[in-house]
């Protein structure tokens, strides 16, 4: 038996990795056992938003000295994906994933648990061969993206795709540089535009979950399709895309077999920036009651909330006009996550929410998901 | 019997008034009718926030044409208190508070309607004389709020003060020119900073309403305790402060006897900005369910919504660090009123919410408080 | 003779015409001389900036109650052109455009003026016809433009292009209500995007100007030229694009016989945003001389100053990257007018300069353009 | 003889250090003669700008690697000083600055330099004691400045004050955490808010430096005078504050015996912030011509230009609003950098300038103050 754990850690500044620092001290994390990092840092989120670079230099640096493994090589290996944006009630945070082989007496402790079934959750990840920018939003990432999620389902034991509840993603963007390499090999970039690219990177990241997943029939996704058919989407995928990469990176969670724990995950996708009831129908298929806020008690069974949400296209939110999209002042992600945050945050009563916008496909278009894991 | 109206009504930007025109063109609204005005506009909030200035020169030049009274004069007469900022979901909107003098049939309707027992909507204004800048932020200020505060619970025909639900001020702020004005006459003002000043006078005019309500014994109201001793606050105040006037310009909304209609008001204290159970008991005590949203029936039977935040000055909600205090980017209040506009709007399931910052001494520091209007 | 004037306002808001009003009302303007107003108002400048929109509406309230006209008449008669955004140091103003005709008194003194020779400033004025939103960016455009351009030259009674110094036009723009009642007709628009569309169309003005002044020939522009071949542009064209007007308005200034008067206007493109060369050559040209800065005694002599300029889209100034176009803060058009406009501001001594962004074909790509009207 | 020299390094963001890896790498600078950075990065400038803690990281990183000393040891030993904020055309870039001892064959080259003199430019530093949190903007700091000013003299073999030409500070700040510790030992900061505390440690600082070098007696300098008495001013202070440091670090520039190589520092007083004439006037004391802009060949001898500008607070430049000190979208500091960046880029040709905000007592207020090293 497997088992993983997640460790939600809080820090002062995006350079601040002080908190993970002490718990491997203390030996409650072994540097060995982390398999992946996602956080939620205090930039804008936008493309001149250097906290997540700092925050991964600095979480690099610490497990580089741990592991004796030199900061770049260990970047190829942990998947670290960071979003920008604590707007709000907003807590900065990040999540540390460890798995390590369980003990004859955990697995024991777990196989009696009657709450835990016979899953735990599971967490997997991959990383694909690099793609050229030409591939980018195109069929060829859609396929790149298909395939390292069934690697990452195989790294996690997850035979089932309906197991899964959470594919992160992150993957390379077009960059000025990248576009002029492409064209001195006659390749032309689906969008030169760097805004423009990386949502056709989400786009073909998202769909390319669906397919790997079993959400959408690849047939039934066209390049065409991408930021033009939002009927399609996936309800588990959260893709973001970054210019610190040259490869998809995937982190799957699912609940699986052989893995040990009290850990689950649920998800459920959200119509609206205003779907509240999907917040309870996840933590409903937990066990955990928000009547109308989650109690303490019940609050610290939760490990993570990941979200993923999108200001209406339509300029709209239930027919009522919002002011999100034609804002000189404020992103428009950046007013997104500050809503869904607080609504998320208030049927918690914990603003330690991991909110990402840019949710092209998926989750329903104008809308998103919300993934959660909580110990059962 | 009197009669209170309240039109929720849409802008598609700051100088649109052709929702209220159409009413008025309809007959639905009578311009005479007209008693106060409260609107969210899509600006900043702050101090060049003059989508304000706007919506009031194109609310009064409306009102103008149709009463042959001059602008200026109406501004004296009609309160319209705006509130810069709809961010996240908050949709821009104003609100249109209308009374009349009730007619028999709908006095016998109204007699007749079970669920109104005998109390309705009672609205009432007041202005202050004017006050000097000195008198801001101080005893004087405190002491011409709560008169003027009685004053228009004598219009609204309330007798008792705990029939009072919502006390909307808003006070003349303090101009580097009106500082220089007093100092010739060899006064000092509370506070130069114009940020501070506003805060100050907010403060004074909260605890004003406190003590015209009841709330707080005017003895322990001290000019030491504005901005120092947030134990003392009013639970239904909400006061803004700005450059556009030289009075206190006042609107009560409670329940009284002598005013006839489905309409009901009722308030509670958010402790802070997770505070759903606040949302929850104000929704209940008007017999309006929330399990999780409010439903579109019950959505209809609301008038409007009313709240006030801040963003926790400890730099922490619920013990997990904000950072809306030390954003260089976007104001503070912005992203509070993004936050909690966005849980309000998710309970209620729609959002046009009335959220204004600056809550000092206005409902339990680092929370606020929230009012709504329904029909019952 | 006829006479221009420019009286150059200050406003404390984006309200606040007492300026104007002290004007008219001390007879020094006469209301139905004002043919056309520019102003530099202090909002974002971008899609939800309704300083302009303020401004507008204030001004013509006042010219309405003077001329006895319906202010939205008077909108169809007068060109105001608003653009958004004092940032640095530059001063909200505003620039009334007056003609008259000229009395024998002064024209005698206009011919003896040694200064003057035998040309003045001449302003003319001129509106196209509505264009439907499938026009805009397009051929259709371009052409309507230029013949208003013409129409505005024969209303100045100018011969010769090459006396013309600066044009503005203010085009309209497709929004998403157009876009759709575009397609109902089976019509489709150059661009739905906001921001692309509004490039577009200041595209097709400013290469509509060039035509008009021969700057290019006609058969040189094709629609697949606009926003992309950017050395076709013309040095005098000032191009705003929005959604308050619904054909092209047009406001030429040039120097020419039959107009009295000391004032004279010059133009220079501006290579990028570090040209100060151009700035004491237009300046030079109308013998004002900067060592390093205009003296107080040649500043008065001043009248307006119009430019327009340009986030150099390649990332860099002079092979130094740049940050403004990355900027997910604070949007690349408040950063280089802030730039733009504080060393012209330097040169000139004084921070009241309209300086309007979005020059794509309005001078050199990088660059842009300045025109300064002074009393020679 | 020894010999100062100044490295201008470009950085694509604020953790690459590629620039002087490759300079170590080539053996053009030595790690170990490394004794100062000034750096310009693309953060917001204020509380929440991370990236100058993620430049510091990564070049004592660098440095770390090739000197064999902990990171946190070289924090002690080399001051890094960062100004966050390239607004407009600033570059992002920053300034090693290098001390060797010359060798015999420099030193005779030197020597037989005509333009050189026999005065070079001279570099300095020095850190003071740690000062307690009551001890910013009080008497303390104003004396443990002109301390650590002195030594830094004595180290950069400077014997008379008015060969230096700028003195950059960095002091600490009055941080939440360390005012509670104040507090607990029965002592008061002089400022609990946090952009306060950080005006009246750069105001200390700069008296501190005035000071120091005899442009003000110390007599003349009360507590009251801090943020009050502005006609009190150092024009060679350039100070800011931090959380980052404990103690005051100094750099001093000067040109002084004993230092050899073309290189000479100068600077000037600007009056405001359309002061142009100052810049022409330091120029020209270093032999540049800018008629009206710095030639390339002169331009290649400019090794680095220093600045620091404030927004006015009278709310005015030369008599004509502006709008920087009400603008709730972008910070004050942001537009003021932007507009006096564009102005000196303007008359360099080149934007890569060292401009920092808060320059209360370091030049005319309103103004600030301009130093420039460049190859004689």
């Amino acid at each position: 038996m497997r088992k993983a754990t997640v460790h939600r850690l809080p820090m002062s500044h995006p350079g601040d990795v002080s908190a993970l620092a002490r718990l491997i001290d203390q030996g409650r994390v072994r540097a060995d056992e982390i398999v992946a990092v996602l956080g939620k840092t205090e930039g804008n989120g936008g493309v001149n938003d250097f906290t997540r670079g700092y925050l991964a230099q600095s979480l690099l640096l610490l497990l580089s000295r741990h592991l004796d493994v030199d900061p770049e090589q260990l970047a190829r290996r942990i998947p670290c994906v960071f979003s920008g944006g604590t707007e709000g009630v907003l807590s900065p945070h990040y999540l540390v994933f460890c798995r390590r082989e369980g003990d004859a007496a955990e697995d024991r402790v777990a196989a009696a648990s009657p709450a835990s079934g016979d899953r735990g959750l599971a967490v997997g990840t991959a990383f694909s061969e690099p793609l050229p920018p030409e591939a980018l939003g195109r069929r060829a990432q859609i396929d790149s993206v298909a395939a390292a999620v069934r690697c990452a389902l195989v790294d996690a034991g997850i035979d089932d795709p309906t197991d899964v509840h959470f594919v992160q993603v992150k993957s390379p963007c077009v960059t000025a540089a990248r576009a002029s390499e492409a064209a001195s090999r006659g390749k032309t970039v689906r969008a030169t535009d760097s805004g423009r690219s990386m949502a056709y990177a989400r786009a073909a990241g998202a769909l390319g979950v669906a397919i790997a997943l079993g959400e959408i029939d690849r047939d039934a996704v066209t390049e065409d399709a991408l930021l033009s058919q939002f009927e399609l989407y996936s309800s588990r995928a959260s893709i973001s895309s970054g210019v610190e990469v040259d490869c998809n990176e995937v982190i799957v969670l699912g609940n699986a077999r052989g893995w040990a724990g009290p850990l689950r995950v649920a998800h459920r996708a959200m119509n609206d920036a205003l779907d509240i009831g999907a917040i309870h129908g996840v933590l409903g298929e937990l066990g955990v009651d928000a009547a109308p806020q989650v109690s303490t008690t019940d609050a610290e069974r939760l490990a993570c909330v990941l979200v993923k949400c999108e200001p209406d296209r339509c300029g709209a939110v239930r027919s009522h006009r919002h002011t999100m999209l034609d804002d000189t002042d404020i992103n428009a992600q950046r007013h997104i996550r500050g809503a869904v945050g607080g609504l998320i945050a208030g049927v918690l009563g914990d603003p330690r929410i991991f909110v990402s916008g840019g949710a092209e496909h998926q989750g329903p278009d104008g809308g998103g998901l919300i993934a959660v894991v909580a110990a059962c």
